[in-house]
This record gives structure tokens, C-alpha cells and sequence, in this order.
């Protein structure tokens, strides 16, 4: 038999998210059925929004106790019964945490060719893309306007603060640390960099004539200080809300949610990426254009072993990666 | 001398506005300078919003304590140097509240005519002008859409449940107290209404397929209960946050914010009347016609008495006007 390791999700966290709230099991791998492709997974990625749906219904049904941990992944076809797919083909699929998958052809997207193929895992994946449509679409940045980033460094972030300056943008980012917000201005292009571990009260200096477009990845406290700190007219896009997932005390609640959208005239916008996807096709060629060009430098955090799975959504939470993160299976 | 009645703002409230605040001085009335008008103030308007200026710079400078209590009229010229304006005009302007005031006629915005003239503050003034582009630029109606409106019998929500009628939407109006409610029914043709100050989760059972537009001039927790019953997808159109001005205990910033407006890809807009300034006559076009074949009913809620005017604000603010409230001074 073939073995396939699976990762479960042993508890719901009542608190943070540990490593001890995932057990590892082997069982068989499955058999594709009628209209089925049987999968291996290739990398997994480790996103935020991982921890958002132990929370509770999103867009999609909430997680529970004992299920295979979900998270989508880049896998090769190994066997197929569905003449759209054949061996060696690569997908984005959410599969889950685990070595092999059978899934109905329908829920798969074929992807590729990249070099290397981790790139379809970050750049021209579903992170490059939320970052290319909040921006674009939700953000409409004007050469010449402030857009502040928080998670900066995230594997969102990075992608917004890059494609901001390719708009003409003056670009803040917003990250944790010294040494990560030192990293903002010298390997991502950041015009300037808050830290706000230190003190959040540096983002008014940072955007002395405010904030054109935020792109909001954590919510919370950093919101609400960019809230205060929004221009006329100023738009705000909802793309997470990283700051309040992990913990029960995580939850706050900023301050200035109406009265200063209508002070200010503000639009804050919630999306979630797949609601762009038939102008996919559009952004994959900017990304590529932008990659090829060396406007966009592409930085992946990449993680070797599928046991470390658990360890890597853990340190993610707390904001230790650099871009991309992903789990190498294989 | 022509006498000058002015009703200052004498403090600025540290707790609820209190008609104590106020007081009434009389001085001579001005007279005009080169290129000013000489107004009769005719109408003084009470809005939400008067208390709101009183907190701080909004979309004006903040009022400070001393200064005759800012509001708009509807005023009629006595006296003009300049050659846009005869004596009888009417006018809309920011005069304060008081029975006369020099003004440059560059800050004037004639108006009229109007049967009767107090359409010019309500359904044709500003309040009609707010509901219009509120509803139908930021809210987006679309037929079979159920609208929620908060203070939907005052000022700005009175017409903003009329005007989603005759959009085709299903209307639920959000107000406070029993007789109010019945009356949101009755008299404003809303399909349903929700009474905050008895449960809030009535709306639930008001909005059984989820909310498409929510018309907010409350914020607080109508706006939280509105959050999470809203559907993928939805509009907020953030006008105001009347629950939140008066008083420094009401401030309570409500829960989903930002993480709901992801989940369900909700839009929340802030907006100001002036902004769709050059769309007022198509605006006004589209207001008479409806007034006229009756799909529109005006109710003006009139409090004769200059001297009334501090009352009748603090009585805004507790909620006690059905329709448009202003005062009659002459």
C-alpha cells in the first residue's frame, strides 16, 4: 500500500494556535473514483486565514475537530480518470494536509509551467493575485498616492508594496520589528517602514500628508490608527484581519468605524480573491511581465518536510516569515 | 436698529447636549459689505449632525464654545450687494442660528421656488439630496434588494425607505419605540420595521434572507446587528453615526469590522451631500416627480420659535421628530 500522512486538526484552539492542536496520522492513500484525479502534494501553503476558519463559517464552512487540516497546495496528477487531466500535470487544489488526494476534476485548476514551480505558490498564486486585485480593484491607486501595507512582509504584503510602486505610489509598510521593518525599505522597496511593536504613532509621521489607499491585512489596533490617519476620500481594502484570529483576546474593535468614513468620505472594501477569477488570465500577465522586468522580486519562505506543517502555521501567527511561506512535501 | 436675536453655543457639552448650553443674545444686525448679501433667516434646519460638529473637525472646522450656534437655513435676501441676488430670493445657506446674517454671495446657493417652501429643507433640501445619492450611488439598489435603514423616520431615512420602494426594494426601517415603528409601517411604507430599543434581534426574523443594503445614520450597535446580518456582497452607506455624538459614553465600536467585510465582500461608503454637488439637478428632477405622483410623501416636522431652537435639537437628538425637523423663525 501506498502510505499517505495526513495532518489533523486534533482540537479547535480555545487560545492560541500550538503545534499540540495537530496530530499526525498515516493511512492508505485513496483511489481516484469516476471523474476523479488522484493528487501529490507538492508544497502546501501556509496562509492567515488558515487560523480564520477554525473561527467559524467565512467563505467557506468552518473547520472542525478531527477533520484533515485544510489549506490548499500545489500538487502533481499521479492518476487520472478525467481526460482534462493527465499524469504530470500540475494543480492548485485544496487538498488539505496531506500526502494524497482524490479529488473530482471539477474542483481542480490546472497551473503552470513556472521556473521555479514554488512560483505558482506565491507570485502567480493565490497570493499575487489577491494582492493585484485588492490593489487594482479594491484600492484604485493614483501615481503619486500614499498606500500603506500592513503584514508588509507577509506573503501579500511583499506583492502590494511592489505592484504600489510599479503605480507610482509612495509605499509604507507596516511590520513587526526592527530588523523586518529595516528589510521593508532594503529588499521590498518600501518608502518607509513602521514598526508597530514600537509605537504606531510613527505612522503619521511616516504619511505626513495621509494615507491614500490602505491595504489592510491584520485589522485591529493597525487599522484603526491608519482610520485616523486616511485622507479624503481615502479607500481602504479589507483583505484579512491577521490580528484577530489567533486567541480569544485577540479581538478589538477599532475606533472611528463609521464616523470617520463619513467624515471622510472613506470606502473600505472587503474581498476575497476567486471573486476576480475570470480577470485572472489579465493579472497572470502583469505578474509575469513585472517578475521577468525585475520590478517584482519574488520572496518565497520556504519550509522542507511535511511534519514541520503544524510549527510552520504557528510561526506564520506570529509573523517569523518573509514572504511566501510554504511547506515542501515533495 | 434692527434687532439681531443669536443663540450661541455658550459650552461646548462634556455630557449630553442640554438646551442649557445655549444662550440667547441680542445684537444689531449687520450690514452687508461689498459683494455680501443681508439674509432673513426664514428656516433653521436640526440635524444629527450639529451635535456631531460639536465633537471635533469633521467636514467643517469643530465648533468652539462663544460662537452663535452653526446650522443651515433656508433664508430669504433683504439686501444685496451683488448682482446675482434681488431682495425676495430664497436661499440656502450656512448663517447659524440667528434672524440675520451678512454673507458673501459666493457662499450662496439660490433656491426655489417651492409650494410650500419648506420642501426646500426637506424633500428638495439637503436631507432629500442625502437620501437620494446615499441610497442610489453608495447603496446601489437593485429590484427585490431588502434595504435596512436606521433612524428611518427621521430627517435623511424618511425618504431613504420611499425612494428604495420605488426602486423596487423591500424596505425594513430601524427606529425607537413602539408608536414610531407602527408609524414606519403606516406612514412611510416601510415593508417592516425593527424596534432597537426593544431587540435587536428582531431583525434577524425583519430579514430572513439577509440584508443587501444597509442606509446607516446610527452606527453603534444597529450597524454591528446590520454587520452580521448583511449578505455577500452587500452595500453599507455610511451617512452618519448619530448614536455615537452625544454624550462621551456613547461611543461602542462595533464588532466585524473589518473581518465581515472580507467573509461576506461587503462594501461600507462614506459620503457627504456635497460631494455629488453637480448631480443635484437630475437629483431634484427625479425628487419632484416622485412628489408629485405621490410616491413620495413630505412629512416636516415644524417648531415655530426661534427661541425654541436649543430644544428642539436636544429633542432631535433623543429621537422624538418623525420626518424633517426644523424651526420656523419667521
Amino acid at each position: 500500500m501506498t502510505v499517505n500522512r495526513q495532518i489533523l486538526l486534533a482540537q479547535i484552539p480555545e487560545d492560541r494556535l500550538s503545534a499540540d492542536n495537530f496530530r499526525l496520522v498515516e493511512t492508505e492513500a485513496p483511489s481516484p473514483g469516476a471523474g476523479e484525479v488522484l493528487l501529490r502534494t507538492r508544497y502546501i501553503s501556509l496562509d492567515a486565514a488558515n487560523r480564520a476558519w477554525m473561527l467559524g463559517r467565512t467563505y467557506r464552512d468552518a473547520l472542525s475537530a478531527g477533520q484533515v487540516m485544510a489549506g490548499g497546495s500545489l500538487s502533481e496528477v499521479v492518476e487520472s480518470n478525467d481526460p482534462g487531466f493527465k499524469v504530470g500535470d500540475l494543480v492548485s487544489a485544496d487538498t488539505g494536509w496531506q500526502d494524497y488526494a482524490a479529488l473530482p476534476a471539477r474542483h481542480l485548476e490546472k497551473v503552470g509551467p513556472a521556473e521555479p514551480i514554488t512560483h505558482l505558490m506565491s507570485v502567480y498564486g493565490i497570493v499575487g493575485l489577491t494582492a493585484y486585485f485588492g490593489l487594482i480593484e479594491c484600492g484604485r491607486p493614483k501615481p503619486g498616492d500614499t498606500v500603506v501595507v500592513s503584514a508588509a512582509a507577509g506573503g501579500v504584503g511583499a506583492f502590494v508594496g511592489q505592484i504600489a510602486k510599479i503605480k507610482g505610489c509612495r509605499t509604507v509598510g507596516v511590520a513587526g520589528g526592527e530588523a523586518k521593518c529595516a528589510a521593508l525599505t532594503t529588499r521590498l522597496g518600501y518608502d518607509a517602514a513602521v514598526d508597530y511593536k514600537a509605537d504606531l504613532r510613527a505612522l503619521r509621521a511616516a504619511c505626513p500628508d495621509g494615507i491614500d489607499v490602505y491595504f489592510d491585512n491584520v485589522g485591529g489596533r493597525v487599522l484603526e490608527a491608519c482610520l485616523f490617519n486616511m485622507k479624503d476620500h481615502g479607500r481602504i481594502v479589507c483583505c484579512g484581519a491577521a490580528s484577530q484570529y489567533d486567541g480569544p483576546h485577540a479581538a478589538y474593535a477599532p475606533r472611528g468605524f463609521p464616523g470617520l468614513l463619513v467624515t471622510k468620505r472613506l470606502t473600505a472594501r472587503g474581498f476575497v480573491v476567486m471573486d476576480f477569477s475570470d480577470q485572472y488570465d489579465k493579472a497572470l500577465a502583469d505578474l509575469k511581465g513585472w517578475v521577468a522586468s525585475g520590478q517584482i522580486k519574488v520572496y518565497e519562505d520556504i519550509i522542507d518536510g511535511f511534519e514541520h506543517l503544524p510549527e510552520a502555521l504557528v510561526g506564520l501567527l506570529a509573523g517569523e516569515n518573509f514572504g511566501k511561506r510554504m511547506v515542501k512535501v515533495v
